[in-house]
């Protein structure tokens, strides 16, 4: 990929986090040359958050991407929390605008957003209760967006500081483990199944489980073709893929940051680009 | 032009002005992607410099740029000052270094180094009085330069207060005007002859004053060849350009960020591909 010259109007975009990846990077910039977008994007780390989300205020970097460990350290930075992010209190996503001459930046949560549109885009029913594996941050953004469009249901993790804490949050039950339990929903929310992981062939619930599901959802993206996927495709469940997740949380941040909704199949291709190794 | 795309080891440089030109952004890419560095140059502007340098800190932007009306603002807000920036109390240049896992911001002033480096190259003798036109930022710049490598002179500048400041910084003389006064060296430090300006056709000093100088010096660098460059010339004079003040002071920041020096031919290209309209 090669890029058009930059000039002093081409807007810029960054990211934050501990130990960056390439795939913010190459994703948005992929999709900025198909588009023919005057952005530019690039990743960085810092060990100041505070000094950098005042420089991305005082510079007028147009879009920041939050990750690891300032997603909750960015809130008393910014001038406005959107209900996404003041509904799981943790910020992915911050967008810099001038309004009467002054920098003012709003912070989201994607994840939480992606959660709230595959709910609706599948289908799902309230009237299914859940059963998610995890108590992370994002298990915390899969499981708020579930409560708050409706539905009940067991947080199951073995840390029972986070997991009965994130539980209480959402005024659903804990477990300590999900087994021999079962819902019509299944979620996984932890790294079992990524490719690369200790659990990489792993099934984040058993064969009864995804066997009495009639939704399996996994929020792993690499692969996208998880055990626990596969499984629920075999037993003829409706699959609901981390690569959908990604997919719809960078689209989500793309817009907010440039105006411009990319078609599925220029994420799928942006998606496809960034995630080469 | 087209480049490789970015990555997350990318380092970023900026520049801080006022109303910033393309002009860095294209000699600073340029000269990247002949030299096959992984860097990238965007202007950008704000009205919070200490925002700015603290998210030029936080951020690890591996190289700043500043232009009016900054270059005084930001002396509290560095680390060190060098003797070029320190002699004339103004700052071009930013350069952040990673020392002890701490960032450590550098300040120079590459217009004072390239003036002082111009005096050498050209083999001008401190035996000579200089007799200098101006009294703004770069008019203290290559004043100081002149004066701290040895020379002595007059300040002919219209506004009393800067004028006679500035000459009572230097210990040099003070005129209101240049008229009636000569000297072997003459040096024009205001924007007479720049083209586009309202005195574009304009000789910054008179015939007499040029036939009677040995050595003629225009800071003025659009176009190369000014009234007085032309004049000079044809009167035989040693010139100065104020091309060679631009290539000498991009060449030196240019290597302050990179550590990369580039060839004079390679900066004349750079120059030439930025200045192009």
């Amino acid at each position: 990929m090669t890029r058009p010259e930059l000039n002093r109007d081409t807007r810029l975009c960054i990211s934050l986090a501990a130990r960056p990846s390439n795939h913010g990077t190459r994703f948005h910039n992929w999709l900025y040359e198909q588009l023919g977008l005057d952005f530019v994007y690039k990743a960085m780390t810092t060990n100041d958050i505070e000094g950098s989300i005042a420089g991305v205020r005082a510079l007028g970097i147009r879009g920041c991407s939050v990750s690891m460990p300032w997603k909750e350290a960015v809130i008393p930075l910014v001038d406005e929390l959107t209900p996404s992010a003041a509904a799981i209190q943790s910020v992915n996503t911050i967008v810099n605008d001038v309004v009467d001459g002054r920098n003012v930046l709003t912070a989201y949560n994607t994840d939480y957003l992606a959660i709230e549109q595959l709910i609706a885009a599948h289908g799902l029913s309230r009237d299914d209760r859940v059963l998610l594996r995890g108590s992370g941050g994002m298990a915390r953004a899969v499981a708020s967006a579930f409560r708050d469009a409706g539905f009940e249901g067991t947080i199951a993790a073995r840390n029972p500081l986070a997991g009965q804490g994130l539980a209480a949050e959402l005024d659903w039950e804990w477990a300590e483990s999900p087994d021999g339990l079962g819902a019509p929903i299944i979620v996984n929310v932890t790294p079992i199944g990524m490719a690369g992981g200790p659990d990489a062939e792993a099934l984040a619930f058993s064969e009864e489980q995804v066997a009495a599901a009639s939704v399996v959802f996994d929020v792993v993206a690499l692969p996208v073709e998880t055990p626990l996927i596969r499984a629920g495709r075999s037993a003829g469940a409706h699959v609901v893929t981390g690569g959908e997740v990604i997919a719809l949380q960078a689209a989500a941040q793309f817009e907010l940051y440039t105006g411009v909704t990319p078609t599925p199949e220029q994420i799928e291709q942006a998606e496809e680009y960034a995630s080469r190794p």
